[in-house]
């Protein structure tokens, strides 16, 4: 019987920084192939970037497909003497496990790995199937993971019909939040073109600062929306502003800025990118100017309500006592992948120390967090559930 | 007998970039001595700058002292393949003397030097004295220059009644202008702290861009003032905006704006570095931020127009037949120094290939100037003059 703290001290123990797969998708996939899932290593490539391991596992070929969703990579540990406890030792004191990982998230796949373990153990023969989609580069470029994966698994024909992901989720305690979707992320990089002259002679010269100046103001002085019933209001940060002149005499002949919107779903990335251009030229006032739009595939998206969503929110509030808060805030995750292919929400651990020095979670939340799984398992599968349909 | 062309071409061909001397100063204070002039060679040091050689001569020790001054350090010529002319060969072709320094300034120190000559053979018991005040050090960080040599020669005792400094003052013509003042130059570096957070939790950060651009709004949008009857309206130009942030999901932790001011004679440093903070403080909102002033000894100075400026104006207007204009506009000069000392006004080439690949100047322009200068002699030590008395 393998128990999640168990799985989640080896897989702790792998030091799979993205792209390292560190023996983690080894572990993993000997502890489900263990219990009877067919599991398949995938290595994606693509140039300039560098290859990642992922793992698919699939336990029965019926429908309904639960898909259960993550990542082993991890983020670098930063200053390894900075930890009270080794970052790749899978230490426990206190009640809590330490590592790089425990709570983003190898903590929640061990998880997920014990709690479906344990359900097939118990009912091998349910109706149904249970995939694991677990890629090895979230954390980095994720260009060679769920992507590919998704792409991968669609070829060789599999069908999914609802996906749980299992990133740290809860702000403050197991049971506060579950994600039903995400913002969408934009990145512009806009270029002023001046003519460069000496600020003595300023009627020669046209400085491209005050320009820019007035254009990142309209792009910041009112609001993108005022939000929707299930988001934020869009927000957009300027990230950084570049000129790089370091004479104390001369006008620039161009300066730089760059910026990100978090968008909610009043926008497509299309149509943000329209309004956005539409705001520079209107305060353009003929400067000249370059507007580049990084590549994105971060869309915002929403998974509504409904008796998938419920189903789980009852597991939790079944677990925890507590009604967790359906929400889109937070960064982009790879649901924003998954969500072209099911219905998928987020639900994992308690996110405070994540990417941070001594990250840790108590091993308490490691078993209620699979026995949430489990639940969602039970219910997923039950003979009168009312998801398991479609 | 040493003709402007003559002594403009020994000049030429020393390549004094600053801070080398290149034998300019050399050349110069041999043709002066030969003349009768006390010459003395005099090299300031300063930490963390270069040695530099300047040149004080003398004729005659009578009051009144008119000084001639100027500098023989030249910018760097930049591609020397460009040139049309070897930039050190003191080349002259189709009426033209070409070189890195013909109109800033060699040019004008031969012709100060070749009407100084003239003058004193002519008038070797003129009532009065003669000074020249020659640094190598006004292109470069001027620290070792003229701000020294007037210590140096007001410690001996010299002392000066007026100035006439031989920049290239004229925009077109020989005869448009002379510059009676010049504004005075203040720099300013703007940093705001902000805190460093994630793009997506924006309410955990402080992006401090926003603040900044408020920041350097309070400074840009109303007008510093409106000009006097001697002075343009003073100007500010952002310098450069530098934020250094290459991540996408990150709000920077500060943000740093540099800026110079160009102001008239509304404005001390003092009351300007004033109204900065004033207008700084009363944007800040709350925001935390550093203002740094470079240190600066440019004032705004004005030599009122008076029996001086007139007798200048009149030498041009009779040797050009143009009536100069009397300003204030450009850059900074060694005259915001000199003006410490006794008025000082400047006279000297048409600016226009300053600076520039292929500098030159008409061989005409040189004898007019040197016509000029000589001009300004006769009268100054006139019997008559209304100026030789103070
Ligand atoms: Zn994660
Ligand atoms: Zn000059």
């Amino acid at each position: 019987m393998t128990t999640p703290l168990d799985l989640a001290r080896t897989l702790l123990r792998c030091p799979s920084v993205t792209p390292e797969e560190g023996g983690a998708l080894r572990a993993l996939g000997e502890a489900l192939a263990a219990g009877g899932f067919a599991v398949e290593h995938v290595t994606f490539s693509a140039p300039g970037t560098p290859d990642v391991a992922n793992l698919y596992a699939r336990y029965g070929t019926a429908s309904p497909c639960l898909v259960l969703a993550g990542h082993t990579d991890v983020v670098p540990p930063g200053e390894a003497e900075a930890w009270s406890h080794d970052p790749f030792g899978g230490e426990v004191a206190d009640g809590l496990l330490y590592g790089r990982g425990a709570v983003d998230m190898k903590g929640a796949i061990a998880a997920m790995a014990a709690a479906a373990l344990a359900f097939t153990q118990k009912e091998p023969g349910f109706a149904g199937s249970i995939a694991f989609l677990i890629t090895g580069d979230e954390e980095g470029p994720a260009v060679n993971g769920t992507v590919k994966l998704l792409e991968w698994a669609k070829a060789k024909g599999e069908r999914f019909d609802h996906c749980l992901l299992g990133e740290p989720t809860n702000p403050d305690a197991l049971g506060d939040m579950i994600k039903i979707g995400r913002r969408g992320s934009l990145t512009g990089r806009l270029t002023v073109h001046g003519t460069q002259g000496h600020v003595a002679y300023p009627h020669l010269a046209d400085n491209p600062i005050p320009h820019l100046l007035r254009l990142l103001r309209a792009l910041l002085e009112t609001p993108l929306d005022r939000g929707t019933p299930r988001f934020d209001p869009s927000n957009l940060e300027v990230l950084t502003v570049d000129v790089g002149n370091g004479a104390t005499n001369v006008i620039p002949a161009s300066a730089r800025a760059a910026f990100n919107v978090r968008f909610n779903d009043v926008w497509t990335p299309a149509t943000l990118r329209g309004e956005i251009e539409r705001r520079l030229d209107e305060a353009a006032g003929g400067a000249r100017y370059d507007m580049e739009f990084l590549p994105t595939n971060a869309a915002a998206f929403v998974t509504e309500p409904g008796p998938f969503v419920e189903l789980v929110a009852e597991a939790v509030a079944g677990e925890t006592g507590r009604r967790p808060a359906l929400s889109t805030t937070g960064g982009t995750s790879d649901a924003r992948f998954i969500k072209d292919y099911c219905p998928v929400i987020e639900f994992g651990l308690v996110g405070q120390t994540m990417h941070q020095v001594d990250e840790r979670v108590p091993v308490t939340d490691l078993d209620r967090l699979a026995a949430i799984y489990r639940r969602v398992l039970d219910r997923y599968f039950a003979a009168d559930s009312r998801v398991a349909g479609g």
